[in-house]
């Protein structure tokens, strides 16, 4: 037989490992609640789309070009500045397969190897992948309850000036931050866009989350208040709709636009999908997000009273102000590379802090998803998190009323 | 105004230009035409899955994993092996955005700047893009009326060995070729396995409009006679359902697969467009296939036949085996990528054969796509084309019967 090891590049990725299904208590990945798919609203609005529009499956991209289905950019046009004040035209929006897609276009446009970004210190797990398999350095910004702190952005970048070293872009999630859940206040939003211009780095905003705060408010996007034009911003319907619905959003001024497309080599991206969202959204969007947001809440306080009851005082978290993740801190004994390991093997899945987050006490923090699992399965997966962290480190000393 | 074009790397590709929509008369790009989109029987299908699956859209990959949807996954292994020949199992089998992800993630996998591979001689145009664009050099195999020539590639194998270059891998269509539209028969496939068994190097096999021969038949596919597990494989549903929908497959052992799933990177490929085409092609995509091929073998006559009659001798092709393409050479004084130009400026577009093909006589032929127009616009938009060739080249003398 070939064997394959024999002809690789050295620096080949490992195999992926075979897949086993879900765990049973799932607290990793952006998945959603079954009960929020809204399959009869979808539904519906397929037979709406297919009378009116399933013939232009027969052209690549719907014969709307690389953009991506116009009528989908329309929504999102309006929905953009309603939502969070950025006014676009629908010629500075590309649609995508996921908004992963916009981070590698992105990537790809402006990134080469020994170049240097700059992040929220703890940051989404696949920015770190991406900048690693890239040779791309990171210099991670702390963050406190209102996301990246302006104060230590210009820290960050005065010291790489002074090294004489430019940061290619300053990379943050200010709404519904991700892993942490705050959202960064408007005052907070000019200071970094002030800096941001002092020192001449473009901002690329990932807002993926930002339909999901609970209170329903949220400040301007960055986008909205830049007045220079270098923001890139990208937005995702997966958390909004339905995580298995590829399709995400670029958008920027038309000279960096038109550099990224060029990156867009899969002759587009799915058009049904595009369709349909664009039926749902005009019809619904608005609506369903708060339904879905409220139904977040709900468990976001849910396994936030899990914490409490089971690891009590050894738990620190702040309570995310939207999104569908937790970012909590253990006791310094605990190291949660090791908890996921062992946890893992028992069926309760959670994110090491070492992948999250590239602070100094990362290994002291985990992150768990909590939009997947219902109610009892939340309660039972942090009761057994605690029981496997009990047993492990010997902590927490109590769990819950034993 | 902040000034992307000052930030951006040295060797960012040029911006790509805006949309313009369609040309009149459009012989580019693998569209298809809108008649044979099976619009209420795709909708049948959204019904169903919906119903029966709809939920499962709360989970990235449907929850079955990396490799998509294993409904559909089912369905191929059980379709490649009545049309192809192949036997997999459906962990062999990983479902993508399109078959251009398969190229993207064959060449993450096993190519690096410097490195060479083996391909035929005039090919799809997007496989120069991405060499290019990754620094790898290509030598191309002439090819006649039956494929890749298997005693051109010893000889350009001997070569690269004496010069002490491994080519990373062969990468043919061998059924259907694009541009060519040849078909190689078995003998010839046997052929090319056991020189690449001899020079040991692994084989890409693009099989996109493998289901389109026009007489319904088709030699096994090389994935079916390799005995080595050295063949890659990757197909398409955009050619034979709607080229908007983007699902491609890629089909290798298990060793080369689980590596490439590593490089892909996008929370998966659209689940929505999965469904449906399981679903479809569970019914009915036989007799699909069967109907649209013989459609197209129909435009296929057209499209000669409108050769013959406003170019005459002037134009010199092969009658396509299948798909949706015909490769036209024209005589030595006239250059494809000028009639291109000229050309596409007055609503006619065509590939000029530079951008498809390394021969040395590229710049003599041309590539037309024919599954879009119908057959009134197939008539005249080549009556166009050869008064423009007429104007601009004085060939051909004489157009039709003027």
């Amino acid at each position: 037989m070939f064997d394959f090891a024999n002809s690789l590049p050295a620096d080949t990725l490992p195999a992926a490992g075979p897949w086993t299904g879900f765990p049973a208590y799932n607290f990793v990945g952006g998945h959603n609640d079954e009960a929020l798919i809204p399959v009869d609203e979808l539904t519906d609005c397929m037979l709406a789309v297919m009378a009116a529009d399933g013939k232009r499956l027969a052209t690549y991209g719907l014969g709307d070009g690389p953009l991506g289905y116009s009528g989908l950019r329309q929504f999102l046009a309006g929905s953009l500045k309603s939502r969070a004040g950025m006014h676009v035209d629908t010629e500075e929006i590309l649609l995508l397969s996921g908004s992963l897609q916009a981070l590698d276009l992105v990537n790809q446009t402006l990134l080469r190897a020994g170049d240097t970004v700059v992040i929220e210190e703890s940051n989404y797990g696949g920015v770190y992948t991406r900048f690693n398999r890239l040779d791309v350095s990171f210099v991670g910004v702390p963050t406190d309850s209102h996301g990246m702190r302006v104060d230590a952005l210009e820290q960050v970048l005065s010291e790489l000036r002074q090294k004489g070293t430019m940061p290619r872009y300053i990379y943050t999630i200010p709404t519904v931050q991700n892993p942490t859940g705050s959202v960064m206040p408007e005052d907070r939003r000019r200071g970094l866009l002030a800096l941001a211009r002092e020192f001449d780095v473009p901002v690329f905003e990932d807002d993926c989350y930002a339909d999901l705060t609970f209170d329903g408010k949220r400040p301007p996007a960055l986008h909205a208040l830049d007045e220079d034009g270098r923001v890139i911003y990208c937005g995702s319907f997966s958390k909004t709709v339905a995580p298995a619905l590829r399709v995400g959003y670029l958008v920027a001024k038309q000279d960096f636009l038109a550099r990224a497309v060029s990156y867009k080599t899969d002759a587009g991206s799915g058009a049904l999908e595009q369709l349909v969202l664009a039926e749902f959204c005009v019809r619904q969007f608005d609506s369903h997000v708060k339904k879905l947001s409220a139904h977040l809440a709900g468990k976001a306080d849910l396994i936030c009273a899990a914490f409490d009851k089971y690891f009590g005082a050894s738990a620190d978290y702040a309570r995310p102000m939207g999104g569908i993740f937790i970012w909590v801190k253990l006791p310094s004994a605990i190291d949660t590379t090791r908890l996921a390991e062992v946890a893992g093997a028992q069926g309760v899945a959670i994110n090491p802090g070492v992948e999250w987050s590239s602070a100094s006490d990362a290994s002291q923090h985990m992150r768990l998803c909590f939009g997947y699992p219902n109610a009892a399965t939340i309660d039972e997966g942090v009761k057994r998190l605690a029981e496997i962290c009990q047993a492990e480190f010997g902590l927490p000393a109590q769990i819950g009323n034993k």
